[in-house]
């Protein structure tokens, strides 16, 4: 027990600070004085970024301070780390050579935050008053590690580590297609692979394209402040090696009530365009403007400024000095609301006006998708919100015919929808004309297993899974055709995980003949009585036609038992729901209300399994395990192993030769 | 819907025995007459190996056939598939030039089964009369394909494919240690990382040994029968390339009563002793006889007979001709019941005297096992059942204090316990002496990350987790300090999975507070509100002295908030539960009932989440994904990418140059 151990203190007795690991007055702040980025960042060389300081000065709470005045006088340095010990600390203005040194001027605001749920309950906010200065696109050039120094209220010092790494200035990889499972884990692709892939005694007959990458590794996918991300976070840290905030894209959140001036780090995109030029491209089954897709091109700390964010993706950040990206030369997926005029577009404005306006092709179907002109860049918006998924396109397309989503406004459906393969392929050939032997970047994201997976659908998750393996062996193929696939480097990763795994098989006959919750759950068949798949064994004159690499049957007696370990109150009754993808909590209070209950309607012939998270949520939540990559083509060999989200970006960034000690235009 | 596509039969009127792909009269064996080893099968070139055909005959249920009695003048040929034109198929006895090439004796028996759940619920088994004959000890020596048919009732056959293997006869790694996680996940992997190692601004500064192995790989867990596996099967594929059934071990299973009769398959161990004459060990925080470490010995259909086991152990298989492996050099774990004389020991011996009688050190605890001969073989049995856990060894000892577990017999506990690290660095010294230019294959299990798992006591399955990866670090020491790590193939992988993950935290003194359960739930905080790692931030006063790559603090406020998805009905209070392992579910019935409730004394302070699995359960269950594999040593680059379990014995047996053309021992 702990009294026999060297203890002289009980935790409950530490001061606050420590539990404000969890509630954060901001996070990576954990001392008066903020530098944004924060300690042990590590940067491309060459990558611009800005530079936020803030010191705080709690009115009231536990770490009241000053009477709530901030220090406007606060003074900020950085040194290389060689340098040091001759004291050669330069001002920021001083040290990147701002116009005439000049300092930015100094900005207040006041936000407010609970220490903990107990405050959050009584209703007793701290609040914060700021003084705070920004620098604007910078960079550093020179590789090793760096140290800056905030000095506030006399003797108070905050202090940075920043690591600048390797030079690497030679294109190993003409171009790069990182496809994103989003939310996808080894655990999901093992299910993917059961449902679509025969054993005979344990020996499978054909496999997942992934489980034929050479290169396996791992990576973490916490955010800076939080151990679980969402998808706008793990998306940035992807695509620009910074880890930011949950919300947050491109930029360290910081502080102030303005989504738009958080101090932003360089994409791979930006990076491309400015030092090569190449072309880019992406692709989505989620509405386009959804964080995976716009984090390329996003600064902002809130992922939710749908409209001003497709504005970033055609014109580039346009309230600062900020290097383009000249727009994306292939942008498919789905999301209509942001590019209809009104409510959901920048300024009410027509976005595929806009995009025209600029030269691009606009397609809103499947037909006019693949007639597109290779030559022109080109703009595809299928539907409105996410397209629906894979099994309801393919398996059960009446549940999308009665769907409104569609991408002219009208008051229908989408019809003729692309699925993500086809949106790939195309973009493909979009991006293989336009780069030329300036080469591309293309991001396709499957964005629904993530969705199908917050709602507990693990067919449709599944299904979206198998879509996302069947377009990587599609891809394989295509840049083989092309003659591309030796200097094209393939990275399938994803953002992050949601705690799925398989546990047993279900006899969904039995389950629907029991009376009663306990015995439904003895239609649950663990270890040996899991049995074998019968998603791969054909049934007489059952064919959906959507070739050997998904399962032949969709709804087999005997089905996978899953479970989440997240999950609000629901039901499980295990296999799949024929008319649509489920919705397992409803509130009983109507609209509005955030209490959530067992949808009395979704799956009716199972048992109820009550919630893990608070009764607030409706879906499950995301999960912190590591996620898998996959490599392939040059510069694979750096794949292996285990490491951080960001070092995807580096490694990527790396063998696009993007590592640059001038910031001078390569073009070449 | 299914409506629309080219459907014209409707699955429920299918046929019987597709339903009993779950439900199975004889695994590998979906038609009436069974070749085991069965179709689609593996051998290393000259792996030692028992062919069993059976020909079955249902006398009742859906598949009832001649009257229930079957075929006893079956014939069964095998043919190497470039001779397959040439029409060279031969008798069994033939090939294998068994003695005067003389055909086995038919062996009868009569067996039962339940086609579904509804069967098992009527009482209504299906009786199978069956004749079968088996040929011992073959091996086959060419690499390639070859075709075994058995002819039965007239016309009916069955084939089976097996390959042989490439040869490999050269030794590349003079050492093999092969580490196993039992049940334990990248998930799992990731919650250690994070309760251990702490994060600055999102960059760890310390890591998992596990995390710096320069080759990650991915291993399919499923069993030959059944998707999910358990340890018996799942130990028996990564030690011999052939997956079995549950429960079985070093065979495939047969329908015959006998459950040491089944046809074996050669372990790693047999071969490597059998071959070059090298020294072996087992280590395992289990008992001793528990599938993970026994089946590395071990062939029988039935894990649970654990005293014939431990003779198999020591003596080898002595109920049929078969390679020795001269029992272990070094043995060490739980599971003092096997050993003391009386009912849990074969024939009621003292197996401390049987393996003292063959010149083993015998060592009752950590004192003695320290002082141990490193010359001499060595047993160490340091307790009844399972070792205590980490945790309740060094953060709650008092918990370890308490049971009655002493390994000589007495009536008190078992006091001066090892841990992994201590068991493992030891059996190294006894092998490095004892192996000497022979090299030497160790098997290191961490056992109660299964364990604890299973009864949802995630915080020791996790420190059990930690004490795996601390052993591996000191093993990679210790290695370099005798100069031997160059030459030693280190692999860390599991045998299965459990549908864990984290998904946020929880607020243990908010918890407590509230007065019922779905307000309970607000406790716990997602995505940005998970915050970071309390595990990892030091408290004035506190600790525990278990060294930097453990929590420095076990029992934070905010805790990790986690599940498995499978369980059974519990309570969630989350947090450490500093008593003793937890018993999460309970019977009310009282001993003797199978119908699990909410412990109602176990996590008071929690909400109830009800169980997923059948009522029967009161545990958690294994799971399906794949999990990971870190290599590190020659023959490193073989284990990335994705592969089978079995493909771990291939890989680890080719490295150890085990794949011969000839029966000839070498033991150079």
């Amino acid at each position: 027990m702990l009294s026999k151990l060297s203890i002289t203190a009980i935790l409950v007795a530490t001061g606050s600070l420590i539990s404000a690991q969890t509630f954060q007055r901001l996070g990576t702040c954990p001392s008066l004085g903020c530098i944004l980025p924060p300690d042990e960042q590590d940067f491309l060389p060459g990558q611009q970024f800005d530079i936020r300081f803030e010191v705080h000065a709690p009115k009231n709470g536990s770490e009241a301070f000053n009477n709530g005045v901030p220090d406007e006088k606060f003074t900020a340095t950085i040194t290389k780390d060689h340098d040091r010990k001759g004291g050669k600390a330069k001002s920021i203005a001083d040290f990147f050579k701002l116009k005439g040194s000049a300092e930015p001027k100094v900005e207040k605001w006041t936000f407010s935050w609970y220490e903990d749920l107990f405050a959050q309950d009584a209703k007793t906010p701290s609040v914060v008053n700021v003084a705070s200065k920004v620098y604007r696109r910078v960079a550093l050039y020179e590789p090793g590690t760096y140290t800056v120094t905030l000095r506030y209220y006399g003797g108070k010092t905050t202090t940075a580590k920043w690591t600048v790494r390797e030079l690497a200035t030679r294109k190993k990889a003409k171009n790069v297609i990182f496809f994103i499972g989003d939310g996808m884990t080894t655990n999901m692709i093992t299910a993917a692979r059961l449902l679509a892939h025969k054993t005979i005694n344990g020996k499978y007959q054909s496999l997942m394209q992934l489980d034929k990458f050479p290169v396996l590794g791992h990576q973490m996918t916490h955010s800076i402040d939080s151990f679980i991300t969402d998808s706008a976070n793990s998306a940035s840290a992807l695509y620009s090696g910074h880890k930011s905030t949950v919300n947050a894209m491109g930029v360290y959140a910081d502080s102030s009530p303005d989504p738009f001036d958080d101090p932003k780090v360089e994409t791979i995109i930006e990076l491309l365009v400015r030092i090569w030029g190449s072309a880019w491209g992406a692709v989505s089954t989620a509405f386009i403007a959804d964080a995976t897709p716009i984090a390329l091109t996003a600064h902002t700390r809130l992922r939710s400024q749908y409209g001003p964010l497709i504005d970033q993706a055609l014109n580039g950040v346009t309230n600062y000095s900020w290097p383009g990206h000249g727009g994306p030369d292939a942008y498919f997926g789905g999301g209509a609301e942001q590019f209809l005029p009104g409510s959901g577009s920048y300024q009410g404005k027509d976005y595929y006006a806009e995009f025209a306006k600029k030269g691009y092709s606009v397609s809103l179907n499947k037909t006019s998708l693949l007639k597109a002109d290779n030559k022109k860049k080109a703009l595809g918006i299928f539907c409105k919100a996410n397209l629906p998924v894979w099994l309801d396109r393919n398996i059960f397309p009446e549940n999308s015919a009665k769907l409104k989503n569609d991408p002219a406004g009208g008051s229908g459906a989408a019809t003729d929808l692309p699925g993500l393969k086809d949106m790939t392929l195309k973009a493909i050939d979009v991006l293989h004309a336009r780069g030329g032997k300036k080469g591309f970047f293309l991001m396709s994201e499957a964005a629904s297993i993530d969705k199908q997976m917050h709602s507990l659908d693990y067919e449709r998750a599944l299904g979206d899974l198998l879509e996302l393996d069947d377009t990587v062996r599609a891809t394989v193929a295509k840049l083989k055709s092309l003659g591309i696939l030796e200097e094209t480097l393939i990275v399938v990763s994803a953002d992050h995980g949601h705690g799925f795994d398989v546990f047993g098989s279900s006899d969904t006959k039995y389950m629907a003949a029991q009376p009663d919750d306990r015995s439904k759950r003895d239609a649950v068949g663990v270890y040996q009585n899991s049995g074998l798949s019968q998603y791969t064994v054909e049934q007489p004159g059952i064919s959906y036609n959507t070739g050997p690499n998904f399962p032949v049957n969709w709804d087999p007696r005997y089905v996978i038992a899953a479970g989440a370990g997240a999950n609000p109150d629901h039901r499980e009754q295990y296999g799949v729901d024929k008319t649509g993808p489920r919705t397992p909590a409803a509130t009983l209070a109507g609209k509005g209300s955030s209490d959530f209950y067992v949808n009395p309607t979704d799956e009716t012939k199972g048992f109820v399994v009550n919630g893990t998270v608070p009764v607030s949520q409706s879906q499950g939540v995301h999960s912190l395990t590591d996620v898998p990559v996959y490599a392939m083509g040059p510069c694979q060999e750096r794949f292996g192993g285990t490491y951080e989200n960001i070092d995807l970006f580096y490694k990527m960034a790396e063998c696009l030769g993007l590592a640059h000690g001038s910031n001078k235009t390569i073009r070449g």
